[in-house]
């Protein structure tokens, strides 16, 4: 059933002893909404926890400096941007069938959970959160906040992405008023990386090859070189905007082999052309922006196959090119 | 004389025939501010112009689509964004002495203008304009929404940077309003490279050195590499961030070979230390998080210069490092 603000606050406000259920591979909107809410209910006298499947990682430390799980009997389960029961992970799959409310933003959503407040126009489930904050008349305080504006500043790409909305940009000016650390946190969210990570993307940059033109791009990643180059696997989240990041390139991709001789594509748009068509015609599907498929074969041939779904979207003849 | 946004507003409407000057080696602020006026007053029937010492980038490109230099004998000059006269360069230092009025954001304006709009809190001078547009009544389109957007968005590092100001928040979402490519300007001003920058951001990266303690990232482009690996010089532009993306890393150091044997050096601060005043020790300056100084010799002992400025920053002895 869709609920409105009103009602989710009043739902809120009405229940207690709260397991917050966040998504496994918990992002900046999940592990945001989630202790965003879990401090806001506390502060009105309410026992909450955050819960994940997946540990909270090391870079959302600040969301999280001082939370020591409360013990409780849970009584009210609350999911926060996760868009289907599938994505709370091994760890949380108890809980799928018994979630009371759902706060979230995904279109996709899978309307699982009894009560729903889905916006799939809010920028980020954490936008959607501070309304419903607002609507309770919770006053903020600085961690809430924090919680809040990452979430927003993440899945917005700290503004940059199509899904900005105006109210993104108006609740972060109303959470400044909060004292948020607004330099610290884009600073460790957006421009620090790992020795790691540097070393992936210096490896991609060096390997991206240029075809039709040069405006598609292509980088790949074979297990041999993962191993020779000692690329850590689990440093290579979203590595696929990279390969439309040259000039000029309107179709970006990054083959990454998963087992010998199988090979997953992600691939990317930076124009009007609809990558999610050209991966449908390998199987896969996704957004026009952004998009996949699976290919099997040798490197050679995985690429000569994408390179013949691709040179049509550009109207590009392969073999005259 | 430093008068107010009505004042400013008032004058601008009871003048004529603008010369809109902006400063040398352009950037989003100036130019944003530069055309955003010149749409507004053009739209309410006065005849201006912009003018810059340098070519308008081509990066800019959308902020003068479809604009013609009117042919009138310029009346009232107006600086934006121009911190000094000085900074007009060498093709417009002519009107240094007769600017009629400057609007910007810089607390280091030189106040050479005869009426100052300066607002050192703003994010950008395209705040400062935006307001001043309010208080003049002007209904705004998508060129000047863009023009101004795309000010706050550059100066602020797209709403990451320390300066970030609440208004550049709320009036980034009222320029939503009109309809700005939010996510297209934002590819263009943050996202594209060219194909000489990646060359440099690789060369940057691969040449990298970490020192006390990894607290210390410094490199270094001699005249030598610079020709050897053909990087070109005018790709290096903001590179001084890069050092300091690495997870650990206090202070980073960038250092450019200018002339054989002499140096410059730009440092950042990615913590509390004050990076203006190690540069100070060497006849430099800045600002707390930003700096640069200019040390000669061979890049072994200006290396050694730097450590020996650093380390004591870092609380550490170079000898025992």
């Amino acid at each position: 059933m869709q609920i409105n603000l009103k009602e989710t606050a009043d739902f809120l406000k009405a229940h207690d002893n709260f397991y917050i259920l966040t998504h496994q591979s918990p992002d900046g909107d999940t592990m945001g909404s989630g202790f965003g809410l879990c401090c806001a209910l506390r502060k009105i006298g309410k026992k909450a926890n955050v819960l994940c499947s997946d540990n909270f990682p090391k870079r959302y430390h600040f969301m999280y400096e001082g939370y020591v799980p409360q013990k409780f009997a849970p009584e009210t389960i609350v999911a926060v941007d996760v868009a289907d029961k599938k994505l709370l992970g091994p760890g949380l799959a108890q809980y799928g069938d018994y979630v009371d409310l759902c706060i979230d933003h995904h279109i996709s959503n899978t309307l699982y959970a009894e009560r729903l407040l889905v916006y799939p126009d809010a920028a980020a489930a954490c936008e959607v959160i501070f309304r419903v904050l607002a609507e309770m008349d919770v006053t903020l305080d600085r961690q809430i906040a924090e919680c809040l504006y990452t979430g927003i500043a993440t899945d917005t790409g700290c503004f940059k992405y199509a899904n900005t909305t105006k109210l993104a940009h108006i609740i972060s000016a109303k959470l400044m008023d909060c004292g948020i650390r607004l330099e610290q946190i884009n600073r460790e969210m957006f421009d620090i990386k790992s020795k790691a990570r540097l070393k992936v993307e210096q490896y991609i940059n060096s390997s991206m090859e240029y075809y039709l033109d040069d405006k598609c791009a292509m980088a790949a990643v074979t297990l041999d070189t993962l191993a020779e180059a000692g690329l850590p696997a689990e440093e290579f989240e979203g590595i696929a905007g990279m390969s439309v990041q040259l000039e000029g390139v309107k179709v970006g991709v990054i083959i990454k082999e998963k087992e010998a001789g199988k090979f997953k594509i992600s691939m990317r748009s930076a124009s009007d052309i609809d990558v999610s068509e050209i991966c449908r015609k390998f199987g896969g599907g996704g957004h026009v922006k952004a998009a996949g498929c699976a290919i099997d074969g040798t490197l050679d041939d995985v690429k000569l196959k994408l390179l013949s779904g691709i040179a049509p979207a550009l109207g590009i003849d392969l073999w005259l090119a």
